[in-house]
């Protein structure tokens, strides 16, 4: 079944149910369905209900079905689970998931709730707890299935029969000695083809790739995702396996930053919820802050122009004003945003002045089109002289705006800044200036000459 | 260890080896390394030397190292490589890998390598190639394993040791019935913790989240990955099971997404391949073409200026023309990124009046603040009937901006086209004409006015 019938299907159920107070029925709603879906349609109901219908049901389920609403929801929900249901639920949770949550409630509450936690689950939530932000120690779990190198094939299925992880982290399977240190890895597939009586350390791969539990979280994400792995280890300095990031939290990170950078983009500060949640007055600051910077660069061009409206008296120049000024941030923003997308694929190392050469030569190809163009349109409602300066003004600001677009991003690069950062807006911003500079010196040198 | 040292530590090594001709060495160089490991330090070789060192691999090892290639390398070194050995990587190649290669490569010299592919072999490729472009037929593997349901857990695991699916198929399990329908499913980590005699019929999940073989390719990414499922089942419109969906091609489709949205919000059509990877004249005519647009919605503004500055004698409004254009622009482009974003999240349904009140009263708010901000700056270098002008425009540009930016995207989507084309070059231009038009008409009747 397509997951989206689940949804219409099965919530007037739910509400039935709900209004007759069948308990059983409850607990063959969280049973039956998988909890994905199971979430989906609870939170088509107002949290109270949702919560009521998730209180019959088994504490595991609880919290397999709780880590499917959004971060969101689960922070706007936990205020009305009494502590000892909600303790027991967060020690349910995977290592990952629970985390995620504690993190954005407020430290106090936290703290209450975790003296009803169990020992060794709190000390491995204050672990997780401790990893900064952006590192991959904040993204991994450490529900993961391990073995040591000197068991035969059999007694590993054994093992891993009573390690019994929840969820999908036993499809890869770490090998490691006595002091932790990650020496090998095992497929479950692999695992379940090979002879009952060979050994673990005849049938591994030595060549293990993980990453650093201080390692940059992104970039983690990325190589994950690259190789197409289920799952990645992580490793302290030492090489002592700490955990693993599972494939979804891979692609989540990996979405999360795409969506980030698309916000950036659109000249403002991304958001941390969907649009539909996101409280008023953080929208109107996320977005008012990047226009009041937006339109204080503008007034610099407004100076600017300024200086040279007293000089000049060509009324021509005001008709040509806006294309001029747009083509120029139009090519910018092209070569920023290629520019962008090159560097985190990490394309330009060492092509610096490669791609400097040849975005010099698309900009001089695309100025001398647009300038043609340019003057064509020029034509028609001014004389010939004034179209002149226009085309070659249009060609100065498509290849400076080309140039000045590319060369932003990875500047910004080098400062150890998100190149991100140089979205449209700013670039237009940057070459409304520039544009006005090379429009009326243009105009000044060229009419001079004729 | 962690996998940028390899390639800086064995690509030397490897140019060794192959100085040396020592066969047994690139052999070991293929084994050794995990395929994706390999095919990065081998894509720092020529393709010569690459195709050199994988030739003395196992066909099977050379298939998943070459499947790591990105398409743009994979499809410029076929030339180069035998038919008879091509036709044998191929058979080698997990389904939906192949099939990605042969459709980027010429319809004839397809025809004459399948000729030399195994029958079955072939039969499926034609299969997978006939799925159109966007579809989800067109990203799923047919390399899955299933299961009849009236076997118990041990003759289970032994079918699929039997079945031996390549890769990382093998962790989920589908159950059909004889003729193929989809009736259950069960996870390899469930069926190594059950006891022997359970029945699979007994063990299974019935309730099975699958797509269908004609559903749109990113819907059903975005479906994978947001319940964290390994893989998806793909149905036929009868239910039979016809493949599977990985989560790394999920990952995938869902990335080369938000990169496509990307470059049309920078104002250009998308790449396929890298900026690098990408031709000189391909770049200049995504680039260009959009350019010229984008010129041409310019020259409109041009000609409303033109209707406007031959009525008013009002030097001082050329200075603010830019500030004042700029705004709007991006207080549209904002609106427009917020949307589309939204649009993708499925948030916007039943809800459009509710966002088109948010968003006037956004830009009522913004509007205000920048209005009183341009006062100020207008202030300092004109007189102040012309500064409440400039606040006046401000205030009526960045609203209608806001407005305007938000309803064209969900126009777009309610057309039927993506709603991503609304780039921010794109609502810049618009706002550009609208923002002329605001800008002496508020002149004219609030001067008139004074």
């Amino acid at each position: 079944m397509a997951p989206s019938i689940y949804h219409s299907l099965l919530l007037p159920d739910l509400q039935q149910i709900l209004q007759e107070q069948d308990e059983a029925a409850m607990r063959e709603f969280c049973e039956a369905l998988y909890p994905g879906v199971a979430a989906e349609v609870l939170e088509g109901l107002p949290p109270e209900d949702a919560l009521k219908v998730l209180s019959q049901c088994l504490p595991v389920k609880q919290a397999e079905i709780f880590a499917f609403f959004s971060l969101h929801a689960q922070v706007a929900m936990v205020d009305s689970i009494e502590p000892e249901r909600l303790s027991r639920m967060i020690e349910e949770m995977s290592a990952d998931d629970r985390v995620d949550l504690l993190e954005r409630m407020e430290p106090e509450r936290v703290e209450r709730l975790l003296r009803l936690v169990a020992q060794a689950e709190r000390a491995d939530i204050r672990k997780l707890l401790s990893y900064p932000e952006g590192s991959a120690g904040s993204i991994m779990t450490t529900e993961y299935a391990w073995l040591p190198s000197d068991v035969n094939v059999q007694e590993a299925l054994e093992r891993l029969r009573l390690q019994a992880p929840t969820r999908e982290t036993i499809y890869y399977i770490y090998v490691t000695d006595d002091s932790r240190h990650l020496i090998g890895f095992i497929s479950l597939g692999k695992l379940i083809q090979a002879k009952p009586t060979t050994n673990i350390a005849d049938l591994m791969q030595r060549e293990v790739i993980s990453v650093r539990v201080d390692d940059d979280k992104e970039s983690v994400a990325h190589e994950t995702l690259k190789y197409g792995f289920i799952a990645i280890p992580v490793v302290d300095n030492q090489n002592r396996l700490v955990g693993i990031i599972t494939h979804d939290d891979a692609a989540e990170v990996v979405q999360e930053e795409a969506v980030a950078d698309a916000y950036l983009a659109g000249g403002m500060t991304p958001l941390e919820d969907s649009y539909i949640e996101t409280p008023f007055f953080e929208l109107v600051w996320k977005r008012g802050m990047w226009l009041i910077i937006l339109l204080g660069a503008a007034s610099l061009t407004a100076q600017v122009l300024n200086y040279f409206e007293h000089q000049e008296e060509m009324n021509w120049m005001v008709l040509f004003l806006p294309m001029v000024l747009a083509s120029g941030g139009n090519a910018g923003s092209q070569s920023a945003t290629l520019m962008i997308r090159a560097l985190a694929l990490n394309e330009t190392e060492g092509r610096v002045f490669w791609i400097a050469g040849r975005e010099i030569r698309i900009g001089a190809l695309l100025g001398t089109v647009l300038a043609v163009v340019s003057v064509l349109v020029a034509r028609l409602m001014v004389g010939s002289s004034a179209s002149y300066v226009v085309g070659l003004t249009v060609f100065l600001v498509v290849t400076t705006g080309t140039i000045v677009g590319a060369m932003l991003p990875m500047a910004l690069k080098r400062l150890g800044l998100d190149p991100a950062f140089m979205s449209t807006p700013l670039i237009a911003a940057l070459s409304d200036m520039l544009g006005v500079l090379i429009y009326y010196n243009a105009a000044r040198g060229l009419i001079g000459l004729m």
